[in-house]
This record gives C-alpha cells, structure tokens and sequence, in this order.
C-alpha cells in the first residue's frame, strides 16, 4: 500500500517545485544549513527552496514531539527516534507544502537554495564501507587474477571494512591531492610523493536510524527499519598509495584523506516505492544464509551518474561530460538491508548517524563503471574529453560529480542532489 | 631536564599511596568514575583510591582554567587544550597529593577505589589499530608464508588499518563469543557459527590530544606531542571469522564485536622519564623515509604481561596463569610518534579523543607472544594450565588480563591498571 505522499499528481505550491528534477513534494529530503555566518538548522529541499524546520516547529506548525530533535544543529536525534516520528513529520511536511492555504505559515521559513550553506548532515559515529557492487568487485579482480577475479567470499559474504569518519565532507569541499607512499611495480623501493592515479569511487551511503545495543543483533526482517534514508558518496581513492600499502589489512591512507558526501538524506520513507525485487542471483550461485535471507523487495530502482569537468572545459565553456551511467538495482550483489544486518550479525553495535557505503556501484557494462580504475583499464585505455583532454586518472582542478534518482513508472522521480568535489593541488610543504 | 614530579624519593600522604605498585604520586594517570547511581566525574588514581578532579576544581583547588574541561564526564575537552594546560594539572595535583599540609582540602574528595566504577575515558571519535609489533607480524606472516613472513611494504609503511570505535568498551565488561561465517580450509562452504577460535591481542592504545584540521599533516616532530596518553587494549579476534572475510579489505566483524581498554590515561607527561632510543634496526632494513624521521628517544620502557583464569581456576582457588611477558620496546618496529606521523601524512585529521591502537606487541621469543594465535602457534600446540586444562583459544568463562607498567632504573615504576575482559557464552538466539 502506498501513502498518499506517493502520488505522483501530488504538487507543491512553492514557486518551481511542480516537476522539480530532484525536490518535488514527493521527496522532502532532510538536511542542515545556515544562512551567512547564522547557526545550523535542520531543513528539507523543496524545488530551490530549504524550508528551516526549526523555524517551523518553534511556530508550532509540526509535531510537537519532533521539536527538540528539530532544533539541532545535527539530524542524529531526529534519526534516534522511532521511525512513526520521521514519517509523521514526512505527512506533516507533505501537507504544509501541498496544501496552498499554508502559504502563509510556511513562506517566512523558506530560502532560496542558492543564499544557502549545506552542510554535514550528522555528526558521523562510525563510518564502514561495503564492497558490494559485483560487476566493481570482478573488474578490480580481473585487473589482478585475470582467471579468478572474485574471492571465495565474495557470493556468501558482504565484504565490508571500516571507514574514518573524521575525514567525510559535504559536497563542494575541495579535495586536496594527498602524498603518500608510493611504490611502481618495477621501482626498487618507495617513495613520498603526491598521488599520480587519483581516483573517484561511486556509491550510495546508508545513513542508520536507531541504535542496538552491543551484542544485539538486528534479524534481516528489521534491517531496513535501521536505514534512515540514502545518500550519494564519493570514497575518493589513491590507487598508487592503496597498491602499495594495502596489504595485509586494507586501504588506509589511500582512502582516509577525504570523503565526500551529498548533503541531503533521501528518506527511507521517500524511497519506499523504489525498493524492488532484486535480480534474479546467476544459477550456481550460494542462496544466502538465514541471517542474510531477505523476503520481498530489497533492491533500488535508483539511476547513477558520474561526470567530469575539467579546468579547461570551464574556461572554455563546455558542460560536463558524463563518464558513466548506471543503476544500483543492477550493480548491488547484497541489499541495503542484507549491509545492515551482516554489521551487526556478531553483535556490533550501530547507532543514528553512522554511515554505511555501498562500495562502487558499477554495472556489468563499461560505461556503467563506477571508477576511473575501472573506466581507464587500470591506466591503460585513456578517456577522450570534449575539447580534447584525456584523462587515466584525475588531474588538478578536476570537477567531479555524481548523481542519483529514483525512478519508477507511475511514480515522481526524485533525486538526491550532487556529490562535487574539485581536486586541488597537492600542497608542496607536505615532503 | 625530569621535573620534580618524577622524583623517586617523592610520596604521597594519602595511605597506601607510597610504593604503590600502579599508582605512586610520580603516575597521577587521568580517568572517570561515578558512584552509585551518580554522573560521571574525571579524575585520578592515586594508590587505592580515587581523587575527584571535579570536586577540587569546584573548590577551586586547580588551575581555573580546567574547571570547564574538568567538569565534563569524559576527557575530551581536557585534552584538546594546549599540552601546557595537562603539565599545570599534573604539578598542581602532584603538589596536593604530595604536601602534607593539603589533607585537609583533598580529603573529601577522596573515594576507595573498589566503592566507585570507572567508565571509558574518552568519547572516541575514531579508532585506528597498527600492525607495528614486528616479531607478531612475523610470527602470524610465518603461519601463512613460512618462507615470506613478512611482505615487503612492512619496514617502509607503519601498517595500520581502521577500526570500530562503538564496540570500545571499558575494562571488565563481558565480551560475548562472536556468531560468524566461519569456512575451515577443507570444507566445502562456510557455516553460520559461534567462533571456536577467539583470541586476544596484547596492545598498547595511544590517546590523541589536540586536533588537526583536514589537509594539515603532523611533522614528524610533533608527533609526541598529539599523544594525551597511553592505556592498554585488547583487540578481541575471531580468528575463524577472520580467515574467512578478510580478503581483500581486510578484518571486519572479527574484530568490531569488542575492543577493551583499560580505564586510566597513563598521560604522556607521566611517561617522559620512560621514552628511551629504539632498539638499533637489523643491519639491511631501510632508513625511515624523512616524514618519519624521528630525532631523539622515541620508544617506550614498558614491560607488558598477559595472565588468564579459567573458570576451573577461579573454582579451585588458583591464581591467574601467567601467559605471556615482554616489552614494548623490543616489540615495536615503529614509534608511537612514527604511528601518528604517518597517519596524518594524508592530511588525515586527528582529534582529542581518537584511539590508536599498536598492534600487537609480541617480543621475539615465544614466551613473549601477545596472543593465542602465537602461543599455541596456530591451535597445533595446546598450552596447559595450572589444574591441568588446556587451551588454543579462549574458552567460556576465561578471563584475560593485560598488565603494563613503566619501568626505568632510577625511576618509581607506574603501572596501568589491569585491561580485564571474561568470555561469555555465544547466544543461542542468534542462529
């Protein structure tokens, strides 16, 4: 059953959101944004508009028991609280902005999106990263077991590990070129230097609503109730420091110097009608184990894009180029919800506010790769630009950009916004 | 130059206090307790008491400018203060502790330490754990390459790996045996099942003071002075679990479902008369690249030691098993300013309250080895007890305990506290 929420007739009064790309009525993402130099405040994305709910709610105009949660500079204590008090604030938000006799409550709380400051939606506890697009996993393994390239693992596991969570921004903040270690396979030893094969990494994040306990954990029946909606994330990745250092505990420094997040949370409750049943596994593959076994439709009918603009395509006026274009329905060997309850299988404890990534959402074509690694062949096969550049890896004053919707026959599509970062330059005083 | 609050001839007129085995006045570790029901308030140990940090800065017996870091109920905000600010502490306590004429005054703020509870001292932003301990990187290399023990990025990189800062508990919590996917090398797939081979990890945890922002590597001489403080930490370990999910991004829910680490911050002040040269590296191995060139004396005199009591044990009235002794300055091949150097070499961002964890310290002799994996050298070599029971692993109802203390001729030896943990029954209900 679907929520009138849903409808797809449903439209805002606010002045550009009828047919907005991302922020239609049926969306109300949730976010954090300040106004100049002003504090922090949770808000929701209508059309170009944010609607300061803080502001909202010390009117009065939304459930009085969100109040508190609302006016922190943070959505952890709005994720804390059961899941009926996102979605009644989610009716109460769809009724404020669909109904034109509350133009005049609602109007003095909105602000045009371009006099605004998104920031960081949580004050992030622990961030893990998945590994859990197939076709990523298998092209990154061909690359070095040309006859073998997914581990043993790979079809009983969600392969996973963790993140750091201090160096996770919003969209936007540059990202610097990091130094590091770096070592050619034919070099006799290492050296310090900057990064030479910078690259992105597409992928979703799931951003935990709730908390368990240590030693509680969460049966795969309740997983998605855990997830308190999505976001975009670019696990940015030194492919010259993560060869060389990576074994035998994993990325580390090639990873941890930044990650960029979108900054506007799709709710689980925007996405509801966007969960499907999954492919169909390839015959001869293991069903999951109990634990994992989800009923019903754990798959996201959500479209991805990856887009490049360089320096020189902004000075010459050229728009950006799409790298790849994908899905996660596709790209996903394990759901959302199968992520969630593997962490926490051995007892370990997830609370509001901790991030989960997918890993790279690649599909099973080449232009739905998720990485320049995957797009270059390792380096190899350089990408053609509009206006004449190629690129194997990324260059300074690169712009990257990924992009998300959910998209359904019969429903509004509804986007996530964009996940930017621009590589700045390695800074010279680091040697 | 050692200040006078390392003099050995130095007591304290609290009872007990002289001589005492962990906590003479020249220690004045920090840490949080509550009584009862009551908030969580910092303070130190001094011989078998407690002293009330809160309580003295209310009467304003500190430094005025600590009342508000002190007043908090953990030590976040006390260590991202100037190192300057924790020195004043430290000779304002020792002045108080050691001066007859403030009994009076420190008195009532005095609470036995088997009346309080101690509580896990920091909110941890993010943990990290590094693999410098070279005789245990060895000793588990060998298990899997007795040719090629270690790989050939060990003596250029300090290897090290993120961790799960939720499952950080405090000394004496119960550690509940893991449920895991677990796939021994000759079955033909894996099964879903408590772990049969659960272990410790001897380690050292380093506390982060101050912060740096993104982008801001910490030079090489800097480094000692990001370190609040040391404890210990035992990095529970599924080693089943682990041998099955750690390709290729390494160990995952083998570790997250506990980490233990003892209560009191053993502080880097405390610790100055014990930092000494580091052992000479073996003839042939690389000098560290410059970024971790580090000049003077950077390693650390502090023997370690690891006991176990079995159930049995406890029944029968026996005391713990000593199973291990060393130290830590022959097991480490790096630094712990080595480890903080390298970690924010990125521009990685460390912040007051981030737990970096060593690795395990295991000395080049068997006796000396910092986990079960080592002692019964892979489960083939079972260890007997006192009683007569035997062990590979770790069995319901054992305990483990982790001791350290520094030590230097010339100087009153400080010890840690114990690092306790006992092994309770994996639980039915998690099939």
């Amino acid at each position: 059953m679907i929520d009138h929420t849903h409808d797809p007739r449903a439209q805002s009064w606010v002045e550009g959101a009828a047919g907005h790309a991302d922020f239609p009525v049926q969306n109300l993402p949730l976010g954090v944004f300040s106004r100049g130099d002003g504090a922090r405040r949770i808000a929701t994305a209508i059309g170009d508009h944010v609607l300061d709910l803080a502001g909202l709610a010390e009117d009065g105009a939304l459930p009085q028991g969100l109040s508190a949660a609302l006016a922190q500079p943070t959505l952890n204590a709005l994720f804390r609280l059961p899941e009926a008090d996102r979605i009644a604030l989610r009716h109460a938000l769809f009724a404020l902005l669909s109904s034109e006799r509350c133009r005049l409550k609602v109007t003095p709380h909105l602000h045009a999106s371009d006099a605004v400051t998104l920031h960081l939606s949580f004050a992030i506890g622990d961030y893990t990263d998945f590994y859990v697009g197939i076709h990523h996993a298998t092209a990154i393994g061909k690359l070095f077991r040309p006859d073998n390239p997914l581990l043993p693992n790979y079809k009983h596991v969600p392969i996973g590990y963790h993140g750091r969570a201090s160096s996770v921004r919003v969209s936007g903040t540059p990202v610097t070129r990091p130094w590091g270690q770096l070592k050619a396979p034919d070099a006799a030893a290492p050296e310090h230097a900057p990064c030479r094969r910078l690259d992105h990494e597409l992928e979703l994040g799931l951003w935990i609503a709730g908390d368990n306990d240590l030693g509680q954990p969460v049966p795969i029946a309740d997983a998605w109730s855990r997830i308190g909606g999505l976001c975009l994330l670019n696990d940015w990745s030194a492919r010259d420091i993560q060869a060389w250092e990576y074994q035998p505990l994993g990325p580390f420094l090639a990873k941890n110097f930044a990650t960029t997040v979108s900054p506007w949370v799709i709710t689980a409750q925007a996405l509801a009608p966007f969960r499907l049943a999954p492919p169909q596994r390839p015959d001869g593959d293991p069903a999951p184990m109990p634990y994992l076994r989800e009923s019903g439709d754990g798959a996201l009918a959500i479209t991805l894009e990856t887009t490049l603009r360089t320096a020189a395509m902004r000075e010459a006026g050229l728009p950006p180029h799409r790298l790849s274009h994908g899905n996660a329905r596709e790209a996903m060997y394990w759901t959302a919800a199968q992520i969630v309850a593997h962490h926490a299988s051995n007892g370990c404890d997830l609370h509001a506010g901790d991030l989960l990534g997918t890993g790279t959402l690649s599909g099973p074509t080449p232009e739905s790769a998720g990485s320049l690694m995957e797009l270059s062949q390792g380096g190899k096969a350089p990408i053609t630009l509009p206006g004449g550049e190629t690129r194997t890896f990324l260059a300074d004053g690169d712009e990257l950009a990924l992009h998300a919707r959910a998209e359904r026959e019969g429903f509004a599509s509804i986007g996530f916004g964009p996940c930017l970062g621009r590589i700045a330059p390695a800074r010279p005083e680091w040697a």
